[in-house]
């Protein structure tokens, strides 16, 4: 069984809205085992919308559509839909009634355009929407599924895992499947893949491995198939084990967990306070680590120190240290991470300064050196990353190291 | 005439990928007054890609295709395009010098597998790509247009840019346009529309105008057709008088300045040194005044108060204060702004303190309050946001809004 997705969408076309719906579908599906075999974004025409239903329909069993925002597109949608099938309307008095409801709840008039909005195809069943007012709908013509949801991201989600995945699973059932992603930190693509040259070779063909590569992390997901639970659960198991085996220094986490979350849990566990002094990360590492929820448990907080006049007065850097080695040095960045942590009181602080460019660099210190440093009550730990020229990206490079060693120095690996 | 968009990759249809060269290209084409009728994204699979240039050919007079990366790839969409169009390969001597210069100078082998790349559908004119080895393709049958782009972002903006658009604008004139784009921050959608509602109604039928919105931003961008540039200027310029008297204090630049720029400009225009400190931004705040190149000119540097006993001790805030009146409250925001600017010897600061939530909401202070104060040596100013329920979203809104103070503070706006 093949999918096809269709988005519907002037905004799409006019490039106003990246379609991430469909990135987040496909995604989805290709992690239950469905494979998505196209994607088509059409206008907010009938008769485009018409064409691209019948098109897709060819193509896939299922397809899979959703509608703009709000009430005026629904109606395009479902009129092309009613089209195609060749159907009339019918009124669903289910809907009025929970229409009506969560409109009297919230204080606001039931209008006639309300009553409008609960006419559906003929031969659609209707899936129920807890986070919005428009139902999704489920068709189907000779053993040919077609599904509409509505376009509003969290509603269009929470109906596919809710209703649409578990449905299509029953409806045309694929190999069981498990998932188990391993989280790495501290390496590319390339390199991990050299180092696990070895373990690709010797997989089971029930298993397969994916790479799923950010700036400075890369995720590794292991997908086992074709088992009951429990022998996809073992399986999974011993490779995650042997991944831990080949890779001890890269692996910060499972699943779902970003890094700045691993240091909290970690910090949390070990009962440390954590400061941050920052050059060239410009506040940056502080705001990864508290986009966490309740952070401020083990967060204290930071200094931005941009200015030498600042890494001075508010780090304590000796000025002779700054006027001798330059505020991009292993001795600046030393000093920064122990001051940081002794004005603050904190058990534990990380450093950063960098030439983040595009300007600044020199033939010593090109664009894209950074030193980062991270300091205990007893010692301190301090390395020399070399990276790019995009400023942007050197900013975010260099946050994740430094998390990662602050990670590391935390757990005393380093 | 139309055009429809085809990418080609397995990674756009498992969701590894989001389709951004799509959006980028739909914005480009709009732009310059070209309609896009559809985009569809085909995996890397001979057939499929043959099925989906049909699909586009017959729905539109120009179709451009982006291939996804790598020699493999581009050799599936050129079998594809030459089974379409029922043609051979031929050698393109051309190309093979190009590529052997450049991997020459990069000292890389001339490899077998080079020499194939540069055989090239017989009926495709080749467009030069600066950026890369692959060059774009341009097919021409019964008046319709096939072009086919490398998949890798900057290969496919310089092509796009520099050959492609241009070339269709000859092929396929359109009526000539400008745009001007006028930069809001402070206040929604819907609340400009409604100022804007007048003029809107009596805009000439020759200008459009498009709300362009982001996070506490909206974009107003003016399109004008139809006449000699001189004339389009004109009208446009008469257009941006308008709306900056009708939203003077809403504009705070034009085209393509992010706030965090016009802040920098504005600060160093008038030789203004910056100091923050945030409770509730955690540091986003002074990212986003350092991801602007050369803010090191204006910005010392920040306190990021995440500790009660940081806001006391870094930034001077009285406890009696923090215990009367609580860290999220006018009192204590004004202490903040006021002590950096002291401290870091600076000569404007802003603060920010609030709950982002989803935890530490009170009946008085819900999830969401959120304290901002911009002060100078004169004077100082406190206002209260009230967000909304979600984290990120707290965090980037005040962010936006404490920018948008301080540059109204500096201007003396405010």
């Amino acid at each position: 069984m093949k999918v096809h997705l269709l988005t519907i969408g002037d905004e799409l076309l006019i490039g106003q809205v990246v379609d991430t719906n469909s990135a987040w579908m496909g995604r989805q599906l290709n992690l239950a085992g469905i494979q998505v075999a196209g994607i088509v974004s059409a206008p907010d025409e009938h008769d485009d919308i018409v064409d691209a239903i019948g098109h897709c329909l060819q193509r896939s069993q299922v397809v899979i559509m959703t509608g703009g925002l709000g009430p005026t597109k629904d109606d395009v949608t479902k009129k092309a839909i009613a089209e195609y099938y060749g159907v009339g309307f019918v009124f669903s008095q289910e809907t009025y009634e929970r229409l009506v409801r969560i409109f009297q709840r919230l204080g606001r008039p039931v209008t006639e355009a309300l009553r409008q909005q609960c006419f559906m195809p003929q031969n659609a069943e209707l899936l129920l929407n807890h986070m919005g007012t428009a139902p999704g709908m489920w068709m189907e013509e000779n053993g040919r599924v077609l599904i509409s949801l509505p376009g509003v991201p969290y509603e269009m989600k929470h109906l596919m895992e809710t209703a649409v995945i578990p449905r299509l699973l029953e409806r045309f059932p694929v190999a069981p499947r498990k998932h188990r992603t391993v989280l790495t930190a501290g390496e590319g693509e390339s390199t991990i893949a050299d180092r696990l040259e070895k373990f690709e070779d010797e997989l089971p063909a029930d298993l397969r491995l994916a790479y799923l590569p950010s700036l400075g992390q890369v995720r590794l997901r292991l997908t086992a198939t074709g088992h009951s639970e429990p022998v996809l659960d073992r399986l999974l198991e011993t490779q995650v084990a042997r991944l831990q085996a080949l890779l001890p220094d890269l692996i910060y986490g499972y699943e779902a967990e970003s890094l700045e979350e691993a240091v909290g849990r970690i910090l949390r566990e070990r009962g440390l306070r954590l400061a941050t002094a920052e050059s060239c990360t410009g506040g940056y590492l502080a705001h990864r680590i508290t986009s966490v929820p309740g952070s401020s448990d083990y967060f204290l907080g930071s200094v931005v120190a941009y200015a030498n006049e600042i890494k001075i007065a508010q780090l304590g850097v000796a000025e002779a240290t700054l006027q001798s080695h330059g505020a991009v040095s292993e001795q600046t960045v030393r000093e920064m991470a122990e001051g940081v942590r002794q004005r603050f009181g904190a058990d534990i602080a990380v450093a950063t300064s960098g030439v983040a460019g595009p300007g600044g660099g020199s033939p010593e210190k090109p664009v894209g050196t950074i030193w980062l440093a991270v300091a205990d009550r007893e010692r301190t730990f301090a390395y020399r990353l070399q990276a790019g020229k995009d400023r942007e990206k050197n900013i975010q490079w260099s946050t994740v190291y430094a998390l990662n060693f602050l990670r590391r120095f935390a757990l005393g690996e380093i």
